[in-house]
């Protein structure tokens, strides 16, 4: 199992790495490719940012705080990204799980995601299995990366969870 | 019927104090209280920027644009605030048929609210006359002003109208 660790500022250059591949695939994020490192820092903040590394290498990040400000800062969000180099050993499930106790740490009442791509069948299977539900779809709202055919589009979910009983 | 036109320089002020009315009453946005005019500008930005205005005075305003980037951009959003003293004279109604047909003229495919509170039952009725659905409900997902009896959460809804068919 990778460690998970708080970013640190030498990790910045191998996040950069990692999110300019998820972007460049287009099948995940409504996002350009960040052409700096310091765009993606602007992309990939939040209250907590962190690193899943094995030894110096970064393979996964994950950013999580408020989803919304003020009147609706009590309900959180995350991102991830794991490098396609290192799918399939649980980084993802490691972030996910971060994520989730992050939070309740952190006296937030639920997690929302936005926009998980209903492609993306191993996300929202990961989220279910954390115990998020989907909660609402959005018909087409996603552009897959086009094909021979052109244009064809994806379904995107909200998902959530519920951390507090009130 | 207030005219309806894009925002000009000098309608900042007038925007600055809708805002900041509906942002202290604390019931229909997840947000601060802007501060300054410059504070509210950044709030209030999107593709196009328009006021319903009697004369001199502005009624209201609506912004609108891209709910997502990239691969998201072609669902649009739009936020709408309205003076509490020029209520039921029909403005939100005349700002929400304008974006209805400004998302339209610019090819999105459809609308996406993002967060439309559970207890403010004039607006839901209202997008759902133009045609919008609730897709989601985030439950207590909002933190009404605060009572006697301390905090409690309304729902938000995530709500969509389609524009097109593919």
């Amino acid at each position: 199992m990778p460690e998970i660790r708080s970013i640190r500022e030498a990790d910045w250059p191998q996040v950069h790495d990692l999110v300019v591949e998820v972007a460049s695939a287009g099948e995940t994020y409504t996002m350009e490719v960040p052409r700096t490192v310091e765009e993606t820092r602007e992309f990939w903040t939040g209250r907590q940012v962190v690193v899943a590394v094995d030894g110096e290498s970064v393979l996964g990040s994950a950013k999580m705080g408020p989803n919304r400000q003020a009147q609706g800062a009590h309900v959180g969000t995350a991102s991830f990204v794991v490098a396609t180099a290192a799918r399939g050993r649980g980084i993802g499930r490691a972030l996910g799980e971060y994520a989730v106790e992050w939070h309740r740490a952190n006296g937030f009442t639920g997690i929302q995601f936005n926009a998980v791509v209903s492609t993306n069948t191993g996300a929202i299977r990961l989220w279910e299995a954390l115990g998020f539900e989907t909660i609402g779809v959005v018909p087409d709202a996603f552009r897959l990366p086009d094909g021979k055919t052109g244009a064809s589009y994806a379904d995107l979910h909200v998902m959530y969870l519920g951390l507090a009983d009130r």
